[in-house]
């Protein structure tokens, strides 16, 4: 029997209830979404690393042990420094850079940044499943370079075809649905599959700083809001039980829907049509679109957040932002110039440039991921 | 001197610690946008009604005399019943149709529904003061009869040309800045701009009881949203102060927005491109592409908000759709079918077949508008 096997409801029910620890300030957080969600992995072993986190964050335990420090799975490193010396300038009554609490918010990229995506983007890793899936259905795939890389398991042929492959291979899966439809797919498919190196559910393999540091800044009033080149449909059935981002702060990019009224239920049916990038250039759109704030902390990983940190810390007032530079090939993976999936190049310049700190995963989190059971 | 006259900054300083009171739940929607929101023409008398309204929603005020109702200036009404009914039924912790908080999301249509749309929507008066502004820099709309039917003050004629021309119009007098300096713009003609027949700012001809409705959904932990046809970034920076709405949480129709830096500081440049209608069947893909959540409570006043009121009525749960029935020519105005600016025809049909709960301004409501000082 597997360790990684998807718990049964009952103890799926049990970590609901831990997730309440997680997110302290905001009741809506603690729940998962209406009845779909039962199905998802996130496993109780998640749930209780999340509490611990929590906890530490609020700096003592339930048993009234000393204050434990804010972000226990980072090693004494500069970027750890950098976090808490910018939390506290904005957040102490008596700095001058005080902020209230409205105007307290983070943005996190998702890929690579919150969760591993490697050896590729999970979104892509669902998709290729999908048409393993479909093709039954459809005998012309075989007649499609890309698709034929597809079927064939060839995943550097299929990232050759670049952002327009890519495109491709989303809007033939993602679309001829309902949004609903597409939500229970998702979390079907996320219940089940498993990251071909470490075998566990690919929500179980997020990094447990950033997850503190999530906590920390929620301690601090921070709205924390994850934005991704990822599908926002894609992230949105999980990202609550598992970074307590509720889907409402969850930007992504997306294809287009249509409303429409069939057997007298109205339904959001998905196209195969681009709506949104949100990534890039499109990041900063992405957030103005959906907040209409300019965040004051961004974190990212690559060259796709450049300018969502030229946003956040460019604009004349107090802003951070953090580069997490992927260094253990041990523990994790060891990229940046030289990779389809995830490359940072300028915004690593950039970094040194703006002085945004870089965080070396090797070095500077004595933690990768949460616990496994 | 009039009585309407813009408040100074002392006075509106006070108003916004007034505000607090309005939205106990939610800190971040106490405190107004940086900077900008300080020339907003928000008067300490709607501030107080504010205030007044959100104690009588928590049932005393504060010299602990006995509970008022929740809803002081509704009279009693079939609407108001249904509204209570169904409020109880969602967030009583007996009932069988209970949902958590994350779940008791409110949506609201802004013209002509949570403000005055007459004689027409104040977007357009916005847009039209603008052509005028700007028109010494365009001697060439003399010969656009569209154009020309804005300078010449005829808007019949504007009304004429119909969705095409308000979409020309808000291209050439929306586009060609940063989304800051909009923000400024719009913040700035609030100020002085004043109703034709009213004679007070447009921020203050607000339904008292539907700041109430927003009070009392609040109190039970429902997430309130505004969900309009009108442009997100022309409401946005005075929702939170007159509405309690923050900018999240605001959803509208958008013109596209490019990211760029000048002068080594990054801004959004406004385009003149739509981007998004947010009206008809665009409502629902606009709710979900924001809240990612389906809502509970719909309230709206025209064919527009159709779609909204079926997304959120007719999924099977239980939903409330409300639509708000301008009869009264005496305090405001009566319209629904013969109507340039909030047409209800199919929506008040749809109302009947589906028990939406019709509201009849000139019967229910014992008052339209917050108090003048």
């Amino acid at each position: 029997m597997e360790t990684d096997a998807a718990p049964p409801i009952q103890q799926l029910r049990n970590g609901d209830e831990q997730e309440t620890l997680v997110n302290p300030q905001r009741s809506e957080a603690s729940l998962t979404r209406r009845g779909v969600i039962a199905g998802l992995a996130l496993m109780s072993s998640l749930a209780a690393s999340l509490r611990t986190s929590a906890v530490l964050a609020q700096g003592s335990d339930a048993q009234g042990a000393p204050p434990a420090p804010p972000l226990a799975s980072w090693n004494e490193s500069a970027a750890r420094d950098a976090i808490i010396r910018f939390v506290e300038r904005v957040t102490s009554n008596s700095s001058p850079n005080f902020l209230p609490p409205p105007h307290r918010v983070a943005v996190f990229d998702n890929d690579g940044t919150l969760w591993c995506e490697h050896p590729m983007y999970v979104q892509l890793a669902f998709a290729l499943d999908r048409v393993r899936e479909l093709s039954p259905l459809h005998p012309e795939w075989k007649d499609s370079p890309l698709f034929k890389a597809v079927l064939d398991g060839d995943v550097k042929a299929v990232a050759a075809f670049g952002q327009r492959g890519l495109v491709e291979i989303v809007l033939t899966t993602h679309a001829g649905m309902t949004t609903e439809e597409f939500e229970q797919i998702v979390t079907k498919w996320l219940a089940t599959a498993r990251h071909p190196r470490f075998k566990r559910p690919y929500t179980e393999l997020v990094y447990q700083p950033m997850l503190e540091l999530m906590a920390y800044l929620r301690l601090k009033d921070f709205q924390v809001h994850i934005v991704s080149g990822g599908g926002i449909e894609f992230m949105r059935p999980w990202s609550e039980p598992v970074y307590g981002v509720p889907p409402e702060r969850v930007v992504g990019s997306s294809i287009k829907t249509k409303f429409q009224i069939r057997d007298g239920a109205p339904e959001l049916f998905r196209l195969a049509e681009m709506n949104f990038v949100d990534d890039g250039p499109g990041k900063p759109v992405g957030i103005n679109q959906h907040l209409g704030r300019r965040p004051i902390l961004a974190a990212g990983n690559s060259d796709g957040d450049l300018e969502m940190l030229q946003w956040t810390t460019l604009g004349g007032a107090p802003g951070l932002g953090l580069i997490v530079h992927h260094t253990d090939a041990e523990r994790e993976y060891a990229y940046d110039r030289n990779t389809d999936f995830g490359r940072l190049d300028t915004a690593l310049v950039a970094a040194e440039m703006n002085k945004w700190p870089v965080i070396d995963m090797k070095r500077d989190w004595a933690t990768i991921f949460p616990a496994a059971n």
